[in-house]
């Protein structure tokens, strides 16, 4: 974002605001769709990373499908008039009326036995999806979380009988594998994963679908490393044509990137409400109008942000900060050390003045949507789109305290 | 909480469901006004840890007053009727209308030389509090946060000749000198603490009150200790009288807690909506209604909360179980190992059956107020309170999807 335009953003909707950027979410979109698949290929958006309107009907309206978490994200996509039969559903919590969802055609992935028997008493003789958790027993690099013994996500693999015998039991159709790839960069893990998945198909004759679920690692900062779509993308699409070769079955894929589609698509505006230091042997703090209330990332995971100081006054000078949110809370730290999200590590900045813009970065994934939002009582702040015109439009209004306090009433 | 009483109340108002006691509030509070100052005592609740309307009118009732952390926070008290002589601001960022809060009598907390010259520009000639950070140059118990150069909250104590200028300049008065003492719990360290801060006081000759800020570590499992409230009070109490002695300032006392006030005084009562296990050599997991939708503190910060499993068909079986929360999210833990929240930790626990009530305790502080809350477009859950009477209250009303949505429209 050029300083200017932040100007103009922070004069109009206040500071502190999420911007997102049409062109930018447009170009990812085609990128994921340009993954290669021998036999067809559906993306879907996994919508909790970044649930707003604005975003759902641009990736609708090129043609990418919905990964819902939740009965609410489904109900959210129909609400906003995306047809049920574009959204897939696979999420920890059994819908209260599953029903509702399944008679407006919203595809149901079963990720538990629970959920399989559950909608195999409701629906019996229909098809639906499966998520396999294939376990850890593949010497996968560890970075990449397939699921593994100690997570909850899925069909445990050895449970596999059981399911078969529930499949029969209520004469359902798998016509969906779904497993979970986690955010690896490694086209050789990529495609060691993709391998791995298609052999469980034995266990599924009908389905034609391979869903390999999870996301696509995307660097924020410089030292981190993109997955690279391309490259993960021939392996994947060699591995289904070996697949298909072996045993006939032209399996169509699907991907579910989310951090991949908006994480660099976003940034948060906001302003240096303070600057503090600890003295010569201690360190100096920016203070901004954000936090927790709008990024959890960096002190929940460590996440490593770029950020821009825009100077009113512009100067060469630099210097190393710490850079903290406004709550009061010690945790409310956006400069944690990469390993240590409690450890602080100063960044080298140009040197900035209370009333500078701030920008952090990489933020269109995982912060308007997962952040402790009305701690301390802030309302929850204003989303802004620049559209490929250049136009700004307000795509989420800014709370106001009266709707924090409504509950209560 | 009986078992009958948690079918009562989670037929009558659903599950998720936040839980609070009255009496058990009241007793909190009881035990912090009993807090021994031999010139006169303040207890102010750092409403951040629960800011529900009633829990501040109950407060409020017995005379506890309130520590505010943002400008949302005070004009939520103003809103729900509490004077704004009873709430002091200490904030990390200054209100956009500071004037309107001093109007209405809020007392303010300069925090920064930055604060201090705002406050001093506006309101020349009038008096105010003032916050320093004291350093760690004390040989404190590392466990006691009471600020030190990573903590950006406060005038770092080297400063405070710069603060005097500001303070000379715009003919101020300091009445309150306001330093922040860790959850600790060793009464050797309050002690310690209180007489370090009681030697800056030197500086503000006209302070008559000393707020030492910061909370009372609370227990909330048994291998973990309560700060012993008694003890310390004997502790600090003899500081100030020798304080007094030396200098012949009588100075009235200030305390802080919020986790104390509410931490035990609430549950999140919640239903186990699934059970799956990753195989023999894996690990069983009790799925939740709940997750850090309700609860972020155990994958925050490797929090402990005890846990109960309300059985509809009692047992006396037991399980090692993981507890995972009900978001797509693999960080949703509710058993993480104490010193890595990021590793899990098995619970036994009694055996549970899908369908049966699961209760967290420990849930009345920085839980509501701080959770990923709209995470995965779950909407906010309830809140209920057990009037002293037995009666049952609903304090907020659990939110519906078109709310979540609103600010989007």
């Amino acid at each position: 974002m050029q300083p200017k335009q932040a100007f103009i953003i922070a004069e109009q909707f206040g500071t502190p605001v999420y911007v997102y950027g049409e062109e930018l979410l447009k170009k990812a979109a085609r990128e994921a769709l340009s993954f290669k698949a021998p036999f067809g290929l559906t993306v879907l958006y996994a919508m909790k990373a970044n649930p707003n309107r604005r975003i759902l009907e641009i990736f609708q309206q090129m043609g990418i499908q919905i990964d819902a978490s939740s009965e609410y994200e489904v109900l959210r996509c129909l609400h906003y008039g995306i047809p049920g039969e574009q959204i897939l559903l696979t999420t920890q919590e059994l819908p209260r009326d599953l029903a509702a969802l399944i008679q407006k055609g919203v595809q149901f992935n079963a990720c538990s036995l629970h959920q399989l028997e559950a909608y195999g008493k409701q629906f019996p003789g229909t098809a639906l999806s499966i998520r396999i958790n294939p376990g850890e027993g593949s010497g996968f690099d560890a970075r990449v979380n397939v699921g593994g013994k100690e997570s909850s996500f899925g069909i445990w693999h050895e449970h596999i009988p059981q399911a078969l015998e529930l499949i029969e039991k209520y004469e359902l159709t798998i016509k969906r594998l779904h497993t979970h790839i986690g955010s690896g960069t490694n086209p050789e893990v990529w495609a060691r994963v993709a391998e791995f998945s298609l052999s469980f198909l034995e266990y599924f004759p009908h389905a034609t679908i391979l869903n390999l679920g999870g996301g696509f690692k995307v660097a924020r900062i410089p030292s981190e490393k993109d997955a690279d779509m391309n490259i993960i993308s021939k392996k994947v699409n060699k591995a289904l044509l070996d697949f298909a070769e072996k045993t006939g079955r032209k399996m169509r894929l699907e991907i579910e990137p989310g951090t991949f589609l908006v994480a660099n698509a976003g940034v948060i505006l906001s302003r240096i409400q303070d600057k503090t230091s600890t003295g010569i042997n201690g360190y100096t703090f920016l203070k901004l109008d954000t936090g927790m209330t709008e990024i959890i990332r960096p002190s929940y995971y460590g996440s490593q942000h770029t950020m821009q100081v825009i100077q009113r006054e512009p100067t060469e000078d630099t210097e190393e900060v710490l850079v903290v949110g406004h709550c009061c809370e010690s945790a409310d730290l956006l400069t944690p050390s990469p390993d240590h999200g409690d450890e602080v590590f100063p960044r080298l900045l140009p040197k900035a003045q209370i009333g500078d813009l701030f920008l952090i970065e990489g933020c269109g994934a995982y912060c308007s949507s997962m952040s402790t939002a009305n701690y301390n009582s802030f309302p929850r702040t204003a989303e802004v789109m620049i559209r490929e015109s250049g136009e700004l439009e307000l795509i989420r209004r800014r709370e106001t305290l009266e709707k924090v306090l409504e509950l209560e009433e």
